[in-house]
């Protein structure tokens, strides 16, 4: 069965789709009520990209690219991606879904940060992933792991 | 028995308590890494706040302001808190600690932000707090709760 990561289109059956998803709230209610008052299905920008399986959507991450100039992690300062919400439905897990969204993201060449659940970090330390010098002015509540392409590194600027 | 709320004083013995606490992690190691380099003791700033029963911490919070500057989410914009961290020892629940260190934090009478955990979103609804509209350039993967003293509302730029 082909499993390519593909941009999701956001329509009621993406909708329905990510309600089967543990981490559904907020980010999914508010795309639903722009879906809801626009007329033409398809047109929403989602930062969502997912895997089928046949018409199942069966994994999915979220993917946002910030401005270079919000960019306290990389030195040297560029657009960089943030990566949230990866997650493979219990039934799907084991056959390397989550490390083909990873691969994808890390495609674009742009560095990455992500702020993962506690159970999740060993397998983004397995993907390569590192965590940064801990911020309080930065980082607040959250402990990070970064991916750096070839030539960047960790940012000084922001830790000190 | 007093259970005042004080802003922690970062020594040894502080580390030693925080090791009780489930969110314990890069803010922390770095907190103990601080004073491992430094021969004075309580010299370090601490954005967390707890509650004693004897010697025995047995709740806290963390707290940072941050600038007005920096501010999405409250009209006008201001200073404002993030408050991360909330977190009472399991045998010390259900005595209002945790209740007393959120009225602590709005105390000082500056709007607060939040990201809970989803477990503990009742409990801030019920303290006040209110979700924001979603927006995803500003939240990404969060979904904070805010809450607003009198004379503030919601900011729409930050969702625009």
């Amino acid at each position: 069965m082909p499993t390519e990561v593909q941009k999701l289109k956001i329509n009621y059956k993406t909708m329905e789709d990510f309600k089967h998803f543990k981490e559904y709230g907020a980010q999914e209610l508010s795309m639903l009520e722009d879906l809801q008052t626009n007329f033409v299905e398809d047109e929403i920008d989602s930062p969502f990209y997912g895997i089928y399986y046949g018409d199942k959507l069966v994994a999915r991450m979220s993917l946002y690219k910030r401005d270079a100039k919000y960019d306290q992690y990389f030195d040297p300062p560029q657009d960089y991606l943030e990566l949230w919400k990866l997650e493979v439905l219990p039934d799907y897990q084991e056959k390397g879904l989550g490390t083909k969204l990873v691969n994808y993201a890390k495609s674009f060449k742009m560095p990455i940060k992500t702020n993962p659940r506690m159970n999740s970090r060993p397998f983004f330390e397995k993907m390569g992933f590192e965590p940064v010098t801990y911020s309080v002015e930065r980082d607040l509540g959250e402990n990070p792991l970064v991916w750096y392409p070839e030539g960047v590194s960790e940012q000084k600027r922001g830790i000190e």
